[in-house]
């Protein structure tokens, strides 16, 4: 119900998903407001009503203050195993709080973090995390980042040994502020395929699978990639509009653009995995059209049948926050998450 | 010497300069290579020789092992009075530790920023500070910064009572690292004209005169911008090349699309001015042409004839680091700069 276009297109999304995938898709909302939206009800479609509505302007504590809200429902369905995987465009952070509250961080993992897959290069696709879920890090949370995201980046898209790339202002090791280098060494020593720092320039050029990088570094760089593109495209359109010859050129040139323009409108992927908590959650942006959505759909199932859930918890076991903090805290790379020692374990 | 080009381009734009412009030339490196570069020597070029070249594959203890190489000795020029400014395409690295040795700090100035102008949109142009002077930021050095991006912006670009804006994840108040949050309670009470955060895809939308961030986070965005720029002219080019029409057409739009390209292309601007060292410096990209070596010197000479020096030394006695840092490490922002408190005094 909180996504952009409220139900609609979330609507339009999910009886794509329903007619194309192999899928049984509860949708999760206001059931009048749902059933507006649909001529006839297919049978592997079905309805879960939720009263309550956050949207973009509430605040976290709207979590808490309703409990009947479709975002905390559809995350009680999968807590619950009524649904294998929940999938929102609504609010980023009412979705966060709501998995935290109702599904749970991992034990042993120390901050969940937002998982995009992008094509910003034909290449093939990477993963960039953290794309928001947590703008203080400490380097314990970036290690389990890129343990998580070589997880899915193999079990999802197939790639063995996936290159793990710590984004930083410079290649070498000794180049980035005091969280990246304690990462830097941190992953020298993980067993991962880790090639060590990138630019964030580099990305577009696939030099990895998995870009790890902090919470607010990961949500400025793709800010910034959504801005530059609209920027150009929005050049382009001046330029085409200025002559009549302009306009067929742009016209003999839309269809070779047009790829580039998707594979540059974050809007337009399935959507991001919060990886880390007790649960199969995408997040998807908050003006996703149709086709975003069918986008997320099929990501979330494809991740509920790689198993990634269960190699969440090997990880958790395996890599233990507890352990990396300490570690980083030793190191001096003090912020204000103490509380993960605690609630990590 | 030490640009990307070697002397060839620095000359060539210093030609340039020295016959656009109404400026005396210095040009410092080995004396023979530079001459190399030169038929004939006009009467306001003058040749300094220094026999040490500082590369970019040097790490920042050449500056000290190496007194002779062309950073130091233009640095020192500018220190004994005997050249205004000094401009150079050399390693960031090295110039920034040259500076800081030969010029030094402003006294009350915590940490130098670099700050680039950029005109991203056609509205106008906006200061980003810092792109990567300073990797760990504490909140005292972004109010800095914003004081010193102000000046800057109204004296050397004419631009009243500057639009101060502060890079963040989210608009609001509220919305960032714990770094940010506080940033952005003290450029509240600055009495600068702040506008609140804003997101780094607004920049090219000219939503700020000045865009304040940590450098870490200057670095990542000016990265990715020069990035996707070049992922989209690169798809530009493929989709030119692909048939005789789209040749035709990609000829008809260029001339519009090179501009957005210009602004976009960081390299061709006339490079970052480090604030906060007590002369006038401004580092170019290591990969400027002539174009962008002449531009570099033009700024840096309207920055010697705006009086923006003078200007530092203001802000630095007004609005000085150690009551900035004491706040804010009272507010438990702590990371491993406490040699500011001392130093900045």
């Amino acid at each position: 119900m909180g996504g952009d276009h409220g139900p609609a297109e979330v609507v339009k999304g999910a009886l794509l998903a329903a007619r194309r995938l192999d899928v049984e898709v509860l949708l999760v909302g206001r059931e009048e407001e749902v059933r507006a939206e649909i001529e006839e009800i297919p049978g592997n479609v079905h309805l879960v009503d939720a009263r309550d509505i956050i949207d973009m302007a509430d605040k976290i504590d709207a979590v808490k203050a309703k409990p009947e809200a479709s975002i905390n429902v559809g995350m009680q369905l999968v807590k619950d195993g009524d649904a294998d995987a929940f999938v929102t465009a609504g609010n980023t952070a009412a979705a966060l709080a709501a998995a935290l509250l109702r599904l749970g961080r991992i034990p042993g993992i120390a901050r969940p973090g937002l998982g995009m897959v992008v094509a910003t290069s034909e290449k093939g696709p990477t993963m960039i995390l953290d794309v928001g879920a947590n703008a203080d890090s400490r380097p314990a949370h970036l290690v389990q980042y890129a343990h998580m995201g070589a997880a899915v980046m193999e079990l999802s898209h197939g790639i063995r040994s996936p290159r793990i790339g710590l984004v930083s202002i410079g290649e070498e090791d000794s180049k980035g502020n005091q969280l990246i280098i304690e990462v830097n060494s941190a992953l020298r020593a993980s067993g991962l395929n880790f090639v060590g720092n990138i630019e964030a320039g580099q990305i577009p050029h696939h030099v990895a699978d998995v870009a790890v990088m902090d919470g607010f570094t990961g949500n400025i760089f793709i800010k910034t990639v959504e801005g530059v593109a609209e920027l150009f495209f929005d050049e382009l359109k001046r330029a085409v509009q200025k002559t009549p010859w302009n306009l067929i050129a742009g016209m003999l040139l839309r269809p070779e653009l047009r790829n580039a323009q998707r594979r540059l409108d974050y809007a337009e992927y399935g959507g991001a995995q919060l990886l880390g908590v007790d649960g199969v959650v995408f997040i998807s942006h908050g003006r996703s059209d149709a086709r975003a959505i069918l986008g997320g759909i099929r990501a979330a199932g494809e991740a509920v049948q790689s198993g990634v859930l269960a190699q969440m918890h090997e990880i958790a076991e395996r890599v233990p926050a507890r352990g990396l903090i300490d570690a980083s805290a030793a190191n001096g790379n003090g912020d204000a998450n103490g509380d993960d020692q605690d609630s990590s374990e």
